[in-house]
């Protein structure tokens, strides 16, 4: 039995950091063994948002990829591929666009909350309004049918699967395959300061490459329960980002739900808990600080893997492309 | 010195007509001396508003070549290619589009008028929106500085202007050529039967394949001046099709001159005038007719010239988007 593509990704507007590792990173070690995984370089959908600041897109694609390595994904087993290296993905997009109307774009919702929260009124880029259609490119190109996705991503699928059902209506027969999205289960992991996202930019985020001292510091600086001043007092564990933390790290669950009730009665300080969170943290992030450190010596080895990941893809995504543009009946030379 | 490039080409959604032939074609034949010519066969173009008709798109392509083969152009001289078959078209596009906003694409005349007349509203395609776009990859890709345009479709050469301005200032250098539009002296060629523009569609065409009999059909029921009821009456020549035909292929221009002035006074019948326009069109015709159907017989030899042109055109676009991408600073495999 063949295994199921996935496709997933970063666009590399920086450093990956814990929020990361917590939400898509650590499902991505798994999906290695069960599923054909292709990990794209979105430095396109970057240049969405980033036309302005193409160096910062260029220089995080080798600390992305850097990243993927740190933690332990596998290039033998996991393509890592550049987006603007895949001319099918743009060609696809185009032969899209034709197929979705401007008014169902300025519908979809994530693309209504990000216009919003990024200010961009009527001056939005038209390559953002349209990149919902470039990632039904992507996905389809792939031809991936699992697709990870935040948990306000999920319209972009629904948008995507419109597409493959329209393509085929045309083509007369299944072209493409429909995709599902998979909502981590681990929801999204709050800031160290307690702010529901952590990001390099709110400056409440822990890299991959944190030192020891990074570690210690954003520990030690960690929201809590502020109402919680004395250590025989009783604390509130929800929103409390330590425990929340410790749910997502510390793989001795039932010792956590101890330390969490014994918080909750009163008599157990901060400082225990934080302790130890920085014990797990640092186990954690040290391997992957090493391995990051080691690999980014050696950046010609990092630019093969990617090259490596991209030439498979564009097999893979020049099949597809050839497919639908004949299936829908275009010309061919 | 290098000839200067120019790009023209058009969307294959039919065979061409005699209003092609006077507004763009005839033209096309002298630029092959004094210009490196690019004939593009726009079908990817031509999906923005058929998405639903890909076969009538792929169909006229062959057609439309044929056009272009019987009028005389010549391979060796001008590559006729195929946009679809042009990743690098669809690539460009694809970074344009963040440099440009929804709101200067909705602004653009063209669009506007174009939206209007096709009744879109906000149902309009994202690609039809977005063709501005399109059409200033396919400009700068080809490196095209001259660019033949009817008189409506101006501001789509401001727009890709906007666009190379755009790169070049953040490449920080003079990466693209902006494009100069030329408007054809001889205006839009009215249809037989006097309306503003010959369409195939809406029956007022003469075709570059027209019988002798389906050219003798269409003189006669052309548009004169409604007015002109007796030979002896004085008849007008402005709006008067005929006429118009005359100075638009007739290269006796002092014996139009003449008729004209004849018309005008009185004295000169309809029917007089029309045989000498049949004359004209019969013989303009014929010999594209003839070397239409020939050539019709060799379909491999059509698609082998396609190919070839494509192949050339390939090698330009490539090369400008390779420029571009790591002018822009993307990141290089």
């Amino acid at each position: 039995m063949t295994k199921p593509i996935i496709l997933t990704g970063d666009r590399p507007t920086g450093p990956l950091h814990l929020g990361h590792y917590a939400g898509s990173l650590r499902s991505r070690l798994q999906f290695q063994d069960t599923h054909k995984q292709f990990l794209l370089l979105a430095d396109m959908q970057a240049l969405t948002d980033n036309a302005h600041d193409v160096g910062k897109v260029r220089s995080n694609v080798i600390e992305v990829a850097l990243d993927y390595l740190a933690v332990g994904i596998d290039p033998e087993q996991t393509s890592i591929c550049l987006q603007s290296r895949l001319p099918a993905l743009a060609e696809l997009s185009m032969l899209y666009l034709n197929l979705v109307t401007v008014a169902r774009l300025e519908r979809n919702p994530t693309i209504k909350d990000e216009i919003r929260a990024r200010g961009f009124g009527r001056d939005i880029p038209a390559g953002f309004l349209c990149y919902p259609v470039a990632q039904a490119a992507d996905i389809t190109a792939f031809r991936a049918t699992v697709v990870p996705v935040g948990e306000d991503q999920a319209p972009l699928i629904e948008q995507t699967n419109e597409i493959v059902r329209r393509v085929n209506a045309l083509a007369g027969r299944p072209l493409l395959p429909e995709a599902v999205a998979i909502i981590p289960r681990a929801g999204r992991l709050p800031g160290v300061d307690g702010r529901a996202k952590m990001s390099k930019s709110a400056g409440n985020a822990i890299a991959l490459s944190a030192s020891p001292d990074d570690i210690s510091a954003a520990v030690r600086a960690m929201f809590t329960d502020p109402d919680h001043l004395r250590v025989a007092d009783p604390g509130k564990v929800e929103g409390n980002v330590v425990f929340i933390y410790l749910d997502a790290f510390d793989d001795d669950h039932d010792a956590v739900e101890e330390l969490k009730a014994r918080y909750r009665r009163g008599g157990l300080g901060d400082a225990t808990v934080k302790r130890r969170l920085e014990d797990v943290l640092q186990a954690l992030i040290a391997p992957i600080r090493t391995r990051r450190a080691e690999l980014s010596t050696n950046r010609d080895h990092v630019v093969d893997v990617i090259r490596r990941g991209t030439l498979k893809a564009r097999e893979i995504t020049e099949r597809t492309k050839r497919d639908v543009m004949a299936g829908l009946g275009l010309f061919q030379l």
